[in-house]
């Protein structure tokens, strides 16, 4: 089974990347950019019998700081 | 208008974050982890009349490096 999981930030929690992003793409003269936020995508296989719970243990453990970020999983 | 981009590292290009992460699963238990890739997602509001070639614009000299990255573009 293959899986997606993106790994974003929480609202209100700063994200310099996000700002370095939006700030280069105005330098590159797109206007109009805002609320830029950079999260994390991780693909992964994944055997057939893995449980909802063990990838959820996955995310907790590993894959996602919970203090300040949000992540969503995606089956395919 | 919302945008999420996601960036991957093309097929056959080294992934040495989604190998370590693979290691650290099997590490912590989770067996049957196969082929972990680590990508990029950004998301950013911009003005509604943004023209996709001004969104693959914005990819193009920024966002991804097309030589190692493919990146799809979702509108929301």
């Amino acid at each position: 089974m293959k899986l997606k999981i993106f790994v974003t930030l929480k609202p209100g929690v700063l994200d310099p990347q996000g700002k370095a992003i939006q700030h280069a793409l105005g330098s590159l003269g797109f206007a109009g950019v805002d609320d830029v936020r950079a999260g994390k995508l991780i693909e992964m296989q994944v055997a057939d019998e893995t449980t909802d719970a063990q990838i959820d243990e996955m995310c907790r453990q590993l894959l996602a700081n919970t203090v300040i970020e949000n992540y969503r999983v995606e089956r395919a």
